[in-house]
């Protein structure tokens, strides 16, 4: 990894913080603080607001606009904010321009959840929203394998602030074939599936991954990070190890908990309310059991 | 069937109509009235503005409610208007207040797009938009083949106004386990996989079910309603082979033109123009072909 990609804010932990919520439904605008400086101080220098693990899609428009200011007034420069934006075109570009308004170096774009999704139409979405926010970095979130190599290539082509993608499908050679037909260095490549995804997808070009654990234990991210970095396998399977049972109980009946697990840990430590909003749903007792043995067994703060 | 099934709204073609576009990029109201009005002066009953086949995902907020507004102003009373709503909690609610404002009698609540639902989450979501329009019919949009029927059951039993399902999946031995195990008797089940799919739903309990097409070819729409209901299998299969070469142009690549091939017919029948929004894209000249040589086979109008 040479100097240029040391500064590139993707090729690190991107985190994903949690949005956390007030005893009166909406967004706890202190707790959301206590969340970003959590990370910022555990050493995150990139941080997602509204991405999935921030409930984006249980958020309304205005309330994805006051979790976009708040994380840019909580970080100073030295964090790359990238903002996650969505839902139809016009919505996207409205976002992101407030994104940039606010003072966000990058937009992160949700793969469009419209069920009819043609190739063509795939690149003209994307198109729209980045030629929108030309100065603005934007990375693509993609949860569909279905879309091939040579369609991010030519959307690159379009738009020279494409600069990134988030590829979260649980399946690195579909990754590495994407992002060879791509153009492996015309992206930067972010592990989208996070920690136990991450060592498949930087052992074939990921340079950088998403975290949600990261809310609940930046160090152990960071740490699995360099260890990548560095090809230190011993150290990876280690935290591989470590992080395991957390990322197993996120994952379980369809990732149905995926956020609630975080939320419970951040509870637990003190660092927020675990409420949470439909469709999601609070852990049972034994899973919020669960949380704490995890938490237990990391020696985190209990 | 009896009298009162006869009177349900969903027991039925349930249309879904497109949203054509101006040379602004913006709706067509003038074409979005035509659209209904041809869906109404064709027979059709029922109309579902803000569904998939209008584009709801590509429309901003602001432009859903354009689209109710509309819908219920040039119908009269005699046509049910239920109209899609979605998002996060609050927007659907607000969504779904405006259209009772606007004399709707019934929403229908679009799949969560949230990617972390538990089924907890899932009655909760839905329990909370219905619960906030107790005057208005509710009908779930289920593409969701993991939910049970146990789960409906337990949805039904705290919101007595939600009145039906839309089940959309392309498995019909599921939807009888999941209507038998909801109790059949509690909601009216609505196919919602459109014609191709509908003799087999309809074999095992639906009594409607969704239609692009009907935009198109109300008249073979509702030909086929009737025939299902009368149980005249040949009338059945004829129409479904009718219906199937537009069908399997809409459902092909992952049903990437689902909308475009509707809104092609459309234009060729001079009803409004073919624009259509990222993610969908327009047809290709040889798709735009074929839709010509299938409504010459219909001998619509051309």
């Amino acid at each position: 990894m040479n100097f240029v990609q040391q500064l590139n804010p993707l090729n690190g932990v991107v985190a994903v913080p949690t949005t956390p919520f007030g005893p009166d439904g909406g967004i706890d605008e202190a707790g959301y603080q206590r969340v970003i400086r959590r990370l910022v101080d555990g050493g995150i220098t990139t941080i997602t607001p509204n991405g999935n693990t921030g409930e984006f899609y249980a958020l309304s428009p205005a309330e994805a606009k006051v979790v976009t200011k708040l994380a840019l007034e909580t970080v100073d420069p030295s964090t790359t904010v990238m903002v996650g934006v969505g839902h139809d075109v016009a919505s996207a570009r409205e976002a992101a321009r407030y994104a940039q308004a606010q003072g966000a170096a990058m937009v992160m774009v949700h793969q469009p959840v419209h069920p009819y999704m043609s190739l063509e139409g795939w690149i003209e979405y994307h198109r729209a929203i980045a030629s929108d926010v030309p100065d603005l970095g934007v990375v693509l979130y993609v949860r569909n394998e279905a879309i091939p190599g040579s369609v991010f290539a030519r959307l690159g082509e379009l738009c020279p602030n494409v600069v990134g993608v988030k590829y979260a499908v649980a399946n690195p050679v579909r990754f590495a074939e994407v992002a060879s037909d791509a153009g492996a260095d015309r992206f930067t490549w972010v592990a989208g599936a996070a920690e136990l995804h991450a060592p498949g997808y930087f052992s074939v070009g990921a340079t950088g991954f998403t975290s949600g654990l990261a809310n609940v234990d930046p160090a152990t991210s960071l740490g699995m990070w360099h260890a990548l970095v560095e090809g230190d396998q011993v150290r990876v399977t280690k935290l591989w190890h470590r992080v395991r049972p957390f990322e197993e109980m996120r994952a379980a009946s369809a990732s149905g908990n995926n956020v609630s697990v975080v939320k419970e840990a951040l509870c637990q430590l003190g660092v927020c309310a675990r409420d949470i909003r439909p469709p999601s749903s609070l852990l049972s007792a034994s899973l919020r059991a669960k949380v704490t043995e995890i938490l237990e067994s990391w020696a985190l703060g209990l």
